[in-house]
């Protein structure tokens, strides 16, 4: 049986249904991609996404925290190439160093101050400190940060990507949360064990 | 002479220097892009976009107003492949229908209320009408406009783009600011040339 | 449960079967796409489209008319980013000003003379009048349109796209057929209600 | 030094003006992309190809010939993803056995008859008989000849590809014409030396 | 009914289920893209192939071999643009000249020395003999070939592609075992149908 | 001055030259990409890399070694989407955590066993130990390593990656040498800035 039959098959018994289902980013050849177990007609609602409103006027969470609206959130972004998160800063915290493996991400800051930077491929920093109203890019893949230095007052922001669906890798839970061997660590951070097993509890999470 | 020769030749000649320089949106092969009249070392102010700075706080200004934060404003979106819009919308006023031939937008809306819409292949309007907090995706390539029908209160929204250059194409200026010919535009939408007339002396700059 | 589990989950119930079937311009990783209700092996017969023979030496039609095949038409298209449409303008026709949102088009002047023309987004127009057997490319995305200025003979092109299905926004059809409210498009054209519903009316289909 | 600024350096004495020139199907960032030594303003000649208007009602070359409208010789598809190519059969004329490495062919039969097909990589032969008017698609990269296998009328056909620079390879004269080693050829084909060394000269082009 | 409402029916009825499912080289939106027929959690075997392992250490086979790992055999690798083969070539072999439709391709050779070549568009072949340990490129789409001339000491080369499904498409066996007809590959390589019978005995399957 | 005018004087004066030049990996319009500067004729050298045959058959280098052969080492790689990159273990070494944020990675293990690992963005460790011969793919943008547990011998792999420039970065070097404020490091990993301090110590370049 000739190569291209066989690779139909194989996709026919084992491919099927979801498989390109998570593949998207591409253009896509229709104006929109449509969920398959819509019942009722498309309207204006399926393009829109309320699920922000509800932050609007309320206090700050204790704790940084990250609302994404992306494919998974919209579904109507699928094939649209561009999504959105809203960051929210209370004073003196931080949004831990992280890639997106799929986009890169363009920061526009609604409120407060931001520190903010990120290192390219070559190990050096670009740093900046944002006022309210200033935006700042972070290229595809590279590690950034930011960090609201305020010890009084909260900052938020709102990130744009150029995917619909950009993915985080957050590096202290990638690394130090995930059973990466510890002798792994140790000899890639050139420290001993026990510093690895220390920074392992720090970041587990706590019951 | 090969084909090839005299492909190279004819670029060096005639193609030379800038002609690619505008041509960009795919993967880039290096972290960023830098502009080759830098001088001074780049460090994070490169990354950064403070023109927007100014807008905060201050009153909107009379009419529909946007604000563009793209590749030619923010030189290190190139190849970055995301971009931001500010838009204001005093009482009353409207962003009139146009397309962007280089990306969807994810519309933010920060304060006010707003009427959106597109417009899709088959001719079948999606509207909406969104409160502060809301998000609207407006697929690539389609005709959509915004319409702040709040008699009092103003409307700012900021919208993401998944291209560093999404590029407008306003609907009123193009049809009927650009010496289309009357008699073609007639035919078009099916009425007279006095009609036609008529338009483009309502939309034609005011000395 | 872990982020990207979810996201499976929900793809599995709810995105299944037919979303990516819409979605394809990028390249393909197999020669070709098929069908999968495809009963008959497939043969060249798959990769041919005869609806246009039928054309061949007969009349024109009385009004402007497009016959396209695209990736609806000829299935064997998805995937291989190319696609044609057939235009055929009686004496004194127009193809009304449209964009595509997906594909730039080159056009070829089979019979007959024809003015074409385009607005880039700064709002210049480009305009052209064609003779026999020449070709004139409208970049992606941007607003254009052709007229037969030839009150006595028919004028016959062939367009080429590089996508299989381009889509196709009319815009006289898109503004004034589609129910957007008379009072935006009134502000957004700078002119009366009145004249809106005029134009709404004359575009609208006769009974 | 680091890594980036090496590499920057490298570009800057070594790469430099024409390099990227040559390199371009990506989607653009502006609405198209001139040439730098263009002195007079861009006006819509810059988008029209006269150079086919002089073969219409002509007679065929005695061979079978390809003119073709790509970026090389429009250069307003440099970034536009499409281009044509006008083919000539006289009777019982081919078009060797080729492949274009950057684009499927959509081909329209305008005048005649002509036999047509293509190998995909499984090596089956998919193969069909035209009449004027009808359409074929060549997928992407794969081998493919036309034959017009009438012995008393011509054969004319308008290709479109998904490329501004489809590119060419022709197989008979890739194999056979360009001092590949004629013991790998021979080993190759599984034939002799002598058999190799006819088929050149039979390839060779003539004083 | 309208364009997209049929374009979606057509699809539901016809293209489902696996349509896409062949098609993807295109970044994906999510880290990886699993079969559905996954029964057992995916851990790090789906990421692994093992088949080559048996070659380590054995000799070679008696032929010109090449194996593949490519989607089909190592299905994680379905959105990741990257595969591999591997080649052994026993002394004084030949890889028949070929083109991949959808990839370069990047030869190391790990053992022994190799002749290798490849022709542009223009006609122009480009060869080299490589040593142990050297890598060659052979661009996208073009037609390449390698040949081991030393008739003592086998050759193995490792090579790798940029998509997860390069294809291949074998000269030799694409011209002269499909049934192209003899009279169109005559006129095509300039000689006689006897010629085209002798090669195409020569290159069949023996019984 | 209209918008497009006033970006092409823009780029004309500020982004000439060597801009595009870093920007690549799409599909390129032409066979290959020559550099400017090319004195001699292009000719097989230019696309072959000699850099790794002194490496065949020498003992291998104290620490872990990798040597790239990227579009930087072999500039004919430019617009081929594919790289190499050679990775030498020593008895107990590793390849600490990274990213290519540019590219998937598919290991080759031509000698010795290795572990290997990445963690997706729900943060799940997939790791598995590769015998001789085995391939494993690490997906784009993920963290990834590889670790040499062999006490006594040595390990050696060829990765591909479907990027001519697929780009590192180091994590402990980026995290911890490049003077990201202490104190947003002790948060970011819920530790003392003494730790963080201990680590740069640990990981600073000796003099």
């Amino acid at each position: 049986m000739a190569y291209t039959q066989k690779f139909f098959f194989l996709l026919l018994s084992s491919f099927a249904i979801i498989r390109m289902a998570s593949a998207a980013d591409p253009d896509i050849t229709s104006d929109f991609v449509l969920p398959s177990n819509l019942t009722a007609p498309v309207d204006g609602s399926f393009f829109t996404f309320t699920g922000i409103r509800a932050l609007v006027g309320k206090p700050l969470p204790p704790n940084f925290k990250v609302t994404k609206v992306s494919m998974a959130e919209l579904p109507a972004l699928n094939g649209q190439s561009v999504s959105f998160a809203a960051l929210e800063f209370p004073a003196g915290t931080t949004n831990p160093p992280h890639t997106h493996p799929r986009s890169a991400e363009l920061l526009f800051l609604i409120q407060g101050s931001l520190q903010v930077g990120f290192v390219d491929t070559t190990n050096k920093l670009f740093s900046q400190t944002l006022q309210t109203g200033d935006m700042f890019v972070f290229p595809k893949g590279l590690v950034h940060f930011q960090y609201n230095a305020d010890a009084q007052n909260p900052a938020i922001a709102l990130s744009a990507f150029g995917s619909a669906s950009a993915g985080t890798v957050s590096l202290p839970a990638t690394l130090f949360t995930t059973s990466i061997d510890d002798t792994i660590l140790a000899k890639a951070f050139k420290t001993d064990v026990a510093t690895i097993q220390a920074l392992k509890s720090g970041l587990a999470p706590k019951p």
